[in-house]
């Protein structure tokens, strides 16, 4: 297929690579110039990029970038015609996912919202999930890209439901670290050694791919991102915004967006996400250690 | 061997009913009388049952419980002698459990905290886990009980440290839930079907133990007590105690606890904690449902 691809970070530049290794005629844009994908046309603009395409895939880093992207200066708006399909993988608001499908539907294209699960290594190995909202018709005619790129697509619902589902995702992946990191906290200072703990959260339901992925890293304390701080941040003031507009009160997820504004304050932003650990061990003034250390 | 089994509750029940199936001499006593285990002797007080064993095993409800099994009016350690081992299963604070050790070690005898995880059905199947806070001869000694109530036996340290780490995977037991009710009722809100959304979870790294377990019972919306809410409450608090003895802030700790404060206020104390779900859905004015409804 013909494809626009746009947005080369981390996760963008992998995918679209596995277009290209697919087979698909692949045109890519990024908003700071100078990244290039083997195989793949470079465009200057998302209008330029998008022209007379099949479809156009995003994967931008929040809301207004998708904006952007899609309706600002040489957006992709200026060049939609009726049959192209807009996929967004990036991980944006779901009420304005259906403020943005509406203004592409009036060109007669179509939208999907299609975030991801499977991190950076997903995105490189092909084996990322697509957690989709739209027509499974829709989907059908996607099948052939979404295969090139990952190992599932999920359908959670209509246009909305992806980003709502992964934004819902998210919140457990955020809690459950804190709870990680919090027990972690407490059984420190109450002096049990963290291989120990480990082995008993591993022997017990309270294991998840979460702590599996985590605890290694926590162990060697390295906190070089692989999901940054700044974009769970971004992702928790989603779903905080979400639960305003629903009304909806949601405690833990509330404190935990305080724990991480707290800790971008204090400059952990650029860090991945394990690190709030730091903080909860500044508060209680103890370390988490591994054999290691 | 000649064991006391102190408490029969849902969990010492069994457990002393594995002790005798394994072929040990058991004398058993409950607070409230009239409750039998089939083979073991019934007595009528905590120092009567101790009386002569070695090994007098307690499984109570909370930290007050424990004291008065162990230094109350006809408390065990009236009959305490040089060589006697004190084993406690029930789940209590790890500070109280040094005090109660020392206590224990003047007479001569020999402590041992030994909460568990697993569940009725662990306890019914002897598969429970041990979390055990002693020397590693201490343990040896008693494995023939340990087998033959359960399927392991993990060290966590030194007395106390049993405890410790008890409450600090409850912690995340009661976390990992909150997160999993907090999501599912933010993507309900937001229009994604339950089914969906654990489909999404299962593929995820947010799948857990605690969700496998949980999730049929919050579809079919049974609430019945298989660990009532009224217990994880009672061990939020030894988590609380602990960490304000040790001057630790647990943010997202502290906001559960008033959850779970809230929710027994409301009644649910003698529901499973999983009901906490239904006070997010009075908050948020939506029911999170299963196809079944």
């Amino acid at each position: 297929m013909r494809v626009a691809f746009l947005g080369l970070g981390i996760m963008g530049r992998a995918m679209a690579a596995n277009l290209v290794k697919a087979g698909n005629e692949v045109t890519v844009w990024n908003r700071t110039p100078g990244k290039k994908v083997e195989g793949a046309t470079t465009a200057q603009t998302p209008a330029e990029a998008a022209q007379g395409k099949e479809v156009v895939w995003m994967c931008v880093s929040d809301t207004d970038a998708v904006e952007q992207v899609l309706f600002g200066e040489n957006g992709v708006d200026r060049v939609l015609t009726s049959g192209m399909v807009v996929v967004d993988s990036s991980t944006i608001s779901p009420s304005a996912t259906l403020n943005f499908a509406a203004r592409v539907r009036s060109k007669g294209a179509e939208y999907v919202d299609s975030p991801v699960t499977g991190s950076k290594i997903g995105a490189e190995s092909g084996q990322l999930v697509f957690i989709v909202g739209a027509e499974q018709s829709l989907i059908d005619r996607l099948q052939p890209l979404y295969s090139a790129m990952g190992k599932a697509t999920l359908r959670m619902g209509e246009t909305g439901k992806g980003q709502a589902a992964k934004i819902g995702m998210n919140l457990m992946v955020a809690l459950n670290y804190e709870a990680f990191a919090e027990a972690l906290v407490l059984t420190s200072k109450l002096g049990v050694p963290s291989e120990n703990m480990l082995q008993l959260i591993q022997a017990s339901m309270v294991r998840s791919g979460v702590v599996d992925y985590k605890a290694p890293f926590v162990l060697k304390r390295d906190f070089s991102p692989n999901f940054p701080l700044r974009l769970m941040l971004k992702d928790l003031k989603l779903m905080l915004d979400a639960a305003r507009e629903g009304r909806i009160k949601l405690p833990a997820l509330e404190t935990v967006e305080e724990v991480y504004d707290i800790a971008s304050e204090e400059g952990y932003g650029d860090l991945d996400y394990a690190s709030t650990l730091e903080l909860l061990e500044k508060w209680a003034k103890v370390e988490v250690k591994g054999a290691a250390n």
